[in-house]
């Protein structure tokens, strides 16, 4: 196992991301003397929290999308102004991607923005949400349809804490893996199908190789467009179709990057890339992720049919007016977006 | 009475006010094609949203500080989602200061961030609160806690409203209209002490330069500082006192613009400036506003005594580290900011 790597995203203002066993330990000294308070989850808290070595007042919010709603937003700030923060304190978010969108969101609003540290401790939060500065809650008719751009001061992706990590979870990090590494282009693809043993059983260099590489792909993509005008979207490859599912059946029930795998094989699919969604899906199955809707509507009979998704992908917040956009892969690392995709070949891809 | 006037404001992306009678029919040449949702409350509604000849949905939200709670913002936003507004978007406030600071929240949260215009109908809005960019709703601690920067793209002030404001409102927008003169100097100061009672019969013309005026000053000041880092402080003379007139009084109780004529005489009081704090309320006074603390209690009998506004005062968010900062006027035009004051002189200034 390597020690920590430092990866610089130059975001206004710019951060490091720290990757690596024992990374949760560099926080404190990052808060050093500032007023501070962890936001996280009771299961995380009970797991993680002593890593941090910060003597700092914790947050309890729900595990998981339940925490990403207005009431919850809400008693974080309250608490905040309870533990008297103020223009110069450091929110701390340590958990999962949900944890990250509220702290960060919650960050960015006390006192019209404070600093925040990530402390990402699922898969999918150290590969994708914990860089970028994308914060959110979600609405009734959407998620993360309310948010801000609000970049962290650091992040601290302790490759130690995934050891822990629930096998859905771990898996649902892994769909977001198979993203990147598409939108990277062929070398990481194919080191992926490679590795998929390997990391199934959680190797731990091969996990911290995928972190790493994720992180420098996302950190590229984001500096070259922070506020997603343009190349960033890229990095909603399967999304549409992953929020879809998730809205159809309810958030919470198909996990995140479960859906954005499948979304990504149909992406593929919607953009008549035979031969590459085919791979796709074998990579999937590989890594032990859905690889197609008919799989996954065999595992959750309810909600997936055609006309559900549909309905779903019309208040997707991609479309410039109205129209859902799409991203579309002609080879690993040959990417388009803001593609519109005729309603017949969408609905015959979700049929 | 003259035409409109625009004045552009220089902050990222830069905008226009504009300024004079009929302004609000500028708005919907503005809006155009786009969707758009106009966020009002029912008396304002009803007056004037005629004048918008905008063919929108209408979000009503409560009248004035009853607006800015965090069950409003998410009806707000839930409402946007339901009248499909997308990135392209713009949400129209129409109405005074606490519809600007809500509505302007919202917009900038759904889908991180989209575009409004604010039609200020209150004197106060269309001096102050409607330029600038900040947006913001209260929290249980305090006023304005929670917030972003979000800068309009076009503001528009119509005089033409003005006319059936109630008195006290009106009267509320002169106290923010005292704090501009003073900030702006010693012309703007004594043009004012010569047109009172213009101003309280509110011809139109004197009326007018007052608005242009206060916008010229404000939009020099965000341009130099959009976000508050340093001089753009200036615009708080008198708001710490303000704040905890409102925090320890229940906002509401005492309009935010008469709370500032006040604040102001007090802050010249706390900077030990008595012939200009005499001055000051000699002007407030002639503008029917309550020049002192003690005439304020006299009106106010509970919630008003020196301990429960020095312990409102120490949840202000204007402080570094949990002490309150000060502007401080040596003379009008003449301004310091970020000024500590010891304990002992607030205390005396507010016994």
């Amino acid at each position: 196992m390597s020690g920590l790597v430092s990866i610089e995203v130059h975001q206004e203002p710019s951060y490091r991301v720290h990757v690596g066993v024992g990374a949760l330990g560099a926080a404190a000294a990052f808060v050093g003397s500032r007023n501070a308070a962890i936001v996280t989850d009771a299961r995380v808290r009970a797991l993680h929290v002593g890593r941090l070595g910060l003597a700092a007042p914790v947050v309890e919010v729900p595990r998981g999308e339940d925490a990403k709603d207005f009431a919850t937003l809400e008693r974080v700030l309250d608490a905040f102004a309870h533990h008297g923060l103020d223009r110069s304190s450091v929110v701390v978010a340590l958990g999962g991607g949900a944890i990250g969108d509220l702290a960060g969101l919650a960050a960015s609003l006390y006192m019209r923005g404070i600093a925040f540290v990530q402390c990402p401790t699922t898969l999918l939060a150290q590969v994708d949400a914990s860089v970028g500065g994308k914060t959110a809650v979600n609405l009734r008719a959407g998620k993360n349809l309310a948010g801000a751009f609000h970049p962290p001061s650091a992040v601290f992706a302790d490759a130690g804490v995934l050891a822990t990590l629930d096998p859905d979870d771990f898996l649902s990090g892994l769909g977001e893996v198979v993203k990147s590494a598409l939108l990277d282009g062929e070398e990481f693809t194919a080191w992926l199908e490679g590795h998929a043993q390997a990391l199934l059983r959680r190797d731990a260099d091969a996990v911290a190789h995928v972190v790493e590489r994720c992180v420098r792909l996302k950190a590229r993509l984001v500096e070259r467009d922070p506020r997603e005008h343009g190349e960033r979207k890229v990095l909603n490859l399967g999304h549409t179709f992953a929020h879809a599912i998730e809205q159809a059946t309810g958030f919470g029930r198909v996990p995140h990057g479960v859906a954005v795998g499948v979304g990504v094989a149909l992406a593929l699919r919607a953009g008549e890339n035979v031969v590459l969604a085919q791979r796709v899906e074998r990579l999937l199955a590989s890594l032990g992720l859905v690889p197609t809707l008919s799989e996954l509507r065999r595992r959750i009979p309810s909600g997936l049919d055609g006309r559900s998704l549909v309905a779903a992908m019309r208040l997707d917040k991609k479309g410039a007016s109205g129209r859902p956009r799409f991203v579309v892969l002609d080879a690993p690392g040959a990417v388009r977006w803001d593609v519109e995709l005729s309603d017949e070949r969408v609905q015959r891809t979700l049929a």
